[in-house]
């Protein structure tokens, strides 16, 4: 046994320890099954798109020229020369005075720069338009390689792969993309008041409930959970865990009972896998400050406190990011503007510097679309304040506290 | 085929049909397979929660009034009595004078009424401890029953099942919960001008992006996505695929083409069902107006434009909430405190009275945590505006448009 040594650090050092864990190995995967999985690869455009001048209206192309001036009281009158198929472009030029019908999405015909949408004509019989609108060149046209450029680079590594961005690959012909894949979270509980969801509890004994929220959150985090079951608290059973966890698994953590033997026995079953390394024996937050880090080859372990408010918060403030960078985002501990909900605070909240807060708060809406954040009282060991609260708010180490009517940033829990 | 009637309905009236389809039958599962989906039934505490008191910190269990008027400078000494082994309550009395070693979550023994925190404290040897804070009765202490009581009921049908919850659930012993099950949708594509993301295209062709993007996003919203394929598009190959969906499937989308006869096939499609109704044939939006809404016996068909981005607008905003009714949710259209971004517009925005406008923004964050919420710009069928776009920005029916410096709620794009 190596010797124990305490190491508490900062939230920012923490980050950065998880930041330098590698990312999950790449594999190609099809479109669809893609969605929320980060790219491997950057994406290049084989074609133009659209590849052609496409109407963005029904109604009909013109020559801009041919309607200037035109309006309710002074319409412009053209000759309706031929509709346009959608699925075969017409080759024939527009002629001066003439219009072409076409729907949503068909191309221009030769000639044509602009489209009158179908509300602003009338057919008058015998193929005469009747055009109240004055256009200009290239209205309601998606013009050849306005959305992408053939050669352009669209998608770079580390993009997450939302609903739009999944429509591009599909537009662009990607029917399979080289991402990073799913990273697999082993959950290993231990503790000796902790006994399994299905057991009979008496005072002094509690539920295992934190491998059943924090494998929920691993997934919502996009990556896959493994509980490794309910360990005896003594050091060769955790060890033993721990050893078989890192073998199927891409991280693990020890989700700890709250005994001060349980926290020394996750610590030195991390320290007795050959090779490891303590990175961190604390973190200077509050909840959570109790979390253990541990490097094991280039595998992570992570030791949570048993306290399930505090597993939570650090579950979701630290984990689910890192899980993130494993899985190959690009920037997984940023907090992205719709990540996190401005609000103004409806109360002083005192902190003490040098560590950082996550105050659990409610959040509610005025009628002028201003949300207030109230602080959920209560004991944090308390279930019911998760159960109250909407979101995080985060008070840095370096502020005393927050004043009423600050401006804060909340982060949705999840 | 029956009479074709073109029927334009609000945001809020097509929310209302939406709302009539029956949830998703019920089924019991795993609690770890139930993350994010709704609850089905009432669950009551059979135990208080905690089920004694117990210590919140790491400490002392004492009698609070032994440590009345204890500081700094004029500590309390206490004899230390025994330690509290946490799975083991100790049945003890705390004599006056005495003090319990306890860890976080230990149960206070019989007369303690308080705990203090171990860095408060002093051991000094000869079983006496120095104790340097004054407690009242119940300071770090959660009290039996603070979090649940036993009989309560604790979680309502159509709760959805976040982190939290699952928590709960497993701190109460419910290892198997009954949930509506997940909602399968199924996506037939059609449209004479699309073609298989595999396929090469020319001028006139599109790959097919909706059945793509809107499977991805119906995975988001909790369900199932089943693609139907990209069905020929005459009504008689239409029908026969909207048969076999509706058969396999809770909700089928037909995602066509823009083209008025791919429109009119995916109408005639949903009326040649037997007992077919078309509730709405058109919707007072922008984007997204030429959507369909029929119910063939108790199940739901939608007809989404074809254009990119209005399909993914509709689907963000009116089908994923439909998802998340048929799974079981309780308030599905409402949009919740942490659902929705509350920003500053940085311009005037128009729009037209009568119809609710779906605007993409995008968002920054300034140094006073202050988010700006910048229209983008650009063609409604260009996939760039939804690339560029952070989110969506509502202008009720009954407004003229926004004016620079309002207040708006904005819903990132999934």
């Amino acid at each position: 046994m190596k010797e124990s040594f305490f190491q508490v650090v900062s939230v920012a050092e923490f980050t950065k320890l998880l930041a330098t864990f590698p990312k999950a190995p790449v594999q190609e995967r099809e479109l669809s099954a893609a969605f929320g999985m980060s790219l491997a690869e950057t994406i290049t455009s084989r074609d133009d798109l659209p590849q052609a001048h496409r109407s963005s209206v029904d109604g009909y192309a013109v020559r801009a020229a041919d309607t200037f001036g035109a309006s309710e009281s002074n319409p412009a009158y053209l000759d309706l020369a031929f509709a346009v198929e959608i699925q075969n472009p017409s080759d024939i030029s527009l002629e001066p005075g003439h219009c072409a019908k076409i729907t949503t999405g068909g191309c221009l015909p030769p000639e044509a720069d602009a489209v009158v949408m179908v509300e602003q004509t009338q057919e008058l019989g015998s193929d005469t338009i009747e055009i109240r609108k004055s256009l200009s060149p290239w209205d309601n046209v998606m013009l050849r390689g306005e959305d992408v450029q053939a050669g352009e680079n669209v998608l770079a590594p580390g993009t997450r792969l939302d609903g739009a961005r999944i429509g591009l690959l599909a537009a662009l012909g990607y029917s399979r993309v080289l991402v990073h894949r799913h990273v697999t979270l082993g959950i290993i509980s231990t503790g000796d008041e902790v006994v399994g969801i299905d057991e009979p509890v008496r005072p002094g004994l509690v539920r295992d409930v934190n491998s059943h929220t924090l494998s929920a959150l691993a997934v919502a985090a996009g990556a896959k959970a493994l509980r490794l079951g309910l360990v005896e608290d003594n050091l060769e059973a955790l060890t033993a865990a721990l050893k078989r966890g890192l073998e199927d698994c891409d991280v693990v953590i020890i989700s700890g009972g709250s005994s001060v033997g349980t926290r020394d026995h996750t610590l030195e079953a991390m320290q007795s896998i050959p090779g490891s390394r303590i990175l961190a024996h604390g973190i200077a937050m509050s909840p959570g400050k109790p979390t253990i880090l541990a490097a094991a080859a280039d595998k992570a372990v992570l030791g949570l406190p048993g306290q399930v408010a505090s597993a939570q918060v650090v579950m979701q403030v630290l984990v689910m990011p890192f899980l993130a960078h494993l899985g190959g985002h690009e920037r997984p501990f940023a907090i992205g503007p719709t990540a996190s909900v401005p609000a103004k605070l409806n109360r002083n909240v005192a902190s003490r510097q040098g560590r950082t807060d996550f105050i659990r708060v409610s959040l509610e809406q005025d009628a002028q679309n201003q949300l207030w954040a109230t602080p959920v009282l209560g004991k944090s060991g308390l279930l019911k304040t998760l159960l109250q609260a909407h979101g995080l708010m985060e008070i840095p180490e370096n502020q005393e506290g927050m004043t009423a009517g600050s401006q804060v940033m909340i982060r949705p829990l999840i």
